[in-house]
């Protein structure tokens, strides 16, 4: 049988200026979008097109289904913020067709990549993924906390800047606090710590703090966290907003 | 005196389909447009509107001819492909700013973010950046190679995947080579290794080797390779091309 196509949907950071032709194209594709409430709510969909809401931590029940229906001949699309790719659905829908119903491989994935939220909060902060990096999610709900302090150390010794994702929630309270309390055992107290909340929508936040006083609770779950490396400086331009940025060049702060 | 706005403009991995509005209404807004040629390229000008093209590597001149202009009064557009804030113009721009005149702090810089090459690659390969990830430029112009050669086994030591920018131009020849021969001592020969060329473009290629295979012929300036950790997997799907994929959950794979 015909079976639908399925795209993975990157919407980018919120703002409609953020998001891409090629997922609004895709948007238009699909009969049926599963997704988080607020992520749906970006769409502007026609009257024929359907929404399935479903909670942020239901990620693969929400594959399962939009797969289902993709198999019996419906174009679908699963909405994610940012970047599917980065923490979010592209991975979730592959994690359903490996452990799925043979036919789940015959449906085209088509998966259009967005602006992922660190690359949002860069360009507001000024330059600070410039140079080597990485993303780590501090969620410890699929991986042991002990796997995720171990990271922290590996990749700050390397000397690169660290971007964590899902930083904190109601019920992980006290994580980005320990990642902090670790990440000072190894890198200099003055490495800018970024606070990136709603970059490029209405209610974006910008906050920088050294690394000595990062508080957990200038984070949410819609903020994320960028720890420079100790190449990381800031350019103060008086009563403009100073400019935190990696150089391309390696100065010798890190190893 | 009036200083004009320096826009860092992100144009995606090169498909129209994939530069954002918020790029495309930066570029409506600045007079002069400083770049490598293929960037420029992607640019639809009007008749007023200048370009000023400068080879690959000139970043640094590029940045302080733009910021010149700038502070003269006119806005100005300096063009990246992919995202300006990775390995790329943003930076650039913020050391100009850094150790140029008092006069470069007083202009308004405004970065729009776009999709950067791993990300674009990502989206056709399935999900490998579907979990902990970092991005490493492999270019030894201005970091020293033990440098890289460290982070590589940090970070590969650590279990994150791994994205290569800059992995081969004609100046560089071996540093691929070497980087997975760094590799194959610390990860399986399985890890899937994806080599992504001209993601979303008509010439688009993507070619996926274990590590123990991997081989730098199959990739040019114009490549991002990424490369698997021990829990990054293989969907096969027949005709179709396998989905690579690094799931959400931790296994074990790695430590």
């Amino acid at each position: 049988m015909t079976r639908g196509t399925l795209y993975v949907i990157g919407t980018g950071p919120g703002s409609a200026e953020q998001m891409t032709p090629e997922a609004l194209n895709a948007v238009a594709k699909a009969a049926e979008f599963y997704g988080y409430g607020p992520y749906l709510d970006r769409l502007s969909l026609t009257g024929d097109q359907k929404r399935i809401v479903s909670d942020n931590r239901e990620e693969l029940d929400r594959a399962k289904a939009a797969l289902t229906r993709a198999a019996s001949g419906i174009n679908v699309g699963v909405v994610s913020g940012g970047d599917p790719g980065v923490f979010a659905m592209a991975a979730a829908v592959c994690e359903a067709i490996e452990a799925g119903p043979p036919e789940w491989r015959e449906i085209d994935i088509v998966t259009t990549p967005g602006v992922t939220a660190m690359l949002a909060v860069a360009a507001r902060a000024g330059a600070p993924l410039g140079h080597d990096f990485c993303a780590i999610s501090l969620s410890d709900n699929l991986k042991p906390w002990d796997v995720i302090t171990r990271r922290l150390r590996l990749v700050a010794e390397a000397g690169l800047v660290i971007a964590l994702y899902n930083p904190i929630s109601k019920a992980r309270p006290w994580q980005l606090g320990q990642a902090f309390d670790v990440l000072r055992e190894i890198l200099p107290g003055t490495v800018p710590v970024i606070f990136g909340r709603a970059a490029g929508r209405p209610d974006e936040k910008i906050v920088v703090k050294p690394l000595s006083e990062a508080d957990a609770n200038l984070a949410d779950m819609a903020t994320c966290v960028i720890i420079g490396s100790p190449e990381t400086r800031i350019i103060d331009r008086g009563e403009k907003p100073g400019l935190v940025y990696t150089p391309r060049y390696f100065a010798g702060g890190s190893k």
